[in-house]
């Protein structure tokens, strides 16, 4: 038996999501399919680096799993991407050792939350940027980035439906934007997210940025654990998991 | 009853063409359908300037409609657009005189056919590029969008399936690419274009850039009227109708 951890993109769009569930097309059962086609029937099941929802989208989403079989690397990339569809795509595959969790060892994760700024619907990009036509102030935006980055009781900053026990204490190592000529890109690095934080995160920054929040107000929200009025779940179009980061081993 | 102009914008990847079959989902039926419930059931047609096939976008498609209805433009606009489905949007409507016509009225029409040169599938772009890892010189595809360029017999490059009665001389008035880091641009305006006709040129100009057909050979096809083993039909995902040019009315 090996272990190899694969590093893979896939277009949320038509996905119910990352996560198996019956009667669904999901990314971790069309990849599961191929596997265990793969293996002549045998079950594979693959662990990915956490879930993403329906709609939302990875640039470079991981998982592992184990296989007797004694292929190349470079043939186990190619004949997954012959026969997974064409909304996944394996960038990378390598082995790993017995030890490796694509959970457990990651040590950070970057997601990234796009905004087209247009005044019309640009049907090419519906699926993959959240549009809309208010102004934001950069001062603004950046103030509210600082009030997110480090450690907070992100309760306030998750979805009620969150399953997540325990503590929602999570590091936010870096909060932050890039404006280009018509679009907003919010980049956020931390060790952890609980359900919806990003987008509920991305939503209060936008609030911030049209002057309707303080840093103030938001860190009263770390510390009441409840978002009032503020913060609604963006749309899940605009956000693409990034990056998931693991301890260089040698 | 006024007659009026729509410049649209459509993503064709849900659509199975332009124009209206039954059962299926097409521009065309969209459109009408929205403005057959504006009219209170009345049914309204729409002409636009040609179809386009399934999976093909456009940019900015024309078509005319007439109405008794009698709403100021900017509403006619907003009202299309929170009705239409998100793949479809009317970038701008204006009040034309019963001459117009918008297939008949256009005097030349743009195309654009984009590449993505890449050794890895974009699950991004899948529905917006045709993808490829072949290389083309930029010299030979120069000299082979001249030799496209004028007034042609364009049977040899056009689908055999084309419908078209009579004359397959067409005038293309520019045949020309861009090159950025990792796309190709095909840019193809002219007076008329026939079924395919686009799809078929391109393949044969990248044909022309990898130096497996020379010049020559494109004058003989205009002569010989056939293709033989040059052109396929490329696929739909790269193609937009950009632009439908109208003569300046007073």
């Amino acid at each position: 038996m090996q272990k190899l951890k694969c590093t893979i993109s896939y277009d949320g769009t038509n996905f119910s999501g990352y996560q198996i569930q019956p009667n669904k097309r999901t990314v971790q059962s069309e990849i599961e399919k191929v596997l265990t086609t793969m293996h002549k029937g045998d079950e594979i099941r693959i662990y990915s680096s956490g879930r993403t929802d329906a709609g939302v989208h990875a640039r470079a989403q991981v998982f592992h799993f184990e296989t007797p079989l004694d292929i190349p690397l470079s043939n186990w990339r190619k004949a997954l991407n012959v026969q997974l569809p064409d909304d996944i795509f394996v960038q990378h595959i390598e082995k790993v050792d017995k030890t490796f969790q694509a959970r457990f060892s990651a040590v950070q994760k970057e997601y990234r939350y796009f905004i087209l700024l247009t005044e019309d619907r640009n049907v090419f990009l519906r699926n993959y940027r959240y549009m809309t036509n208010d102004e934001y102030d950069d001062s603004l935006l950046k103030a509210a980035c600082r009030a997110f980055e480090g450690e907070h009781d992100f309760t306030a900053f998750s979805s009620a439906r969150s399953t997540v026990k325990g503590s929602k204490v999570r590091t936010l190592h870096t909060v932050d934007f890039e404006r280009s000529a018509n679009e907003l890109v919010f980049i956020l690095r931390g060790d952890g997210f609980l359900y919806h934080m990003v987008r509920i995160i991305v939503s209060v920054l936008l609030e911030a940025g049209r002057g309707d929040i303080t840093p103030a107000e938001i860190e009263e929200m770390f510390t009441n654990k409840t978002r009032g009025t503020f913060g609604k779940t963006l749309p899940p179009q605009g956000l693409f998991l990034w990056k998931v980061m693991y301890e260089e081993r040698e």
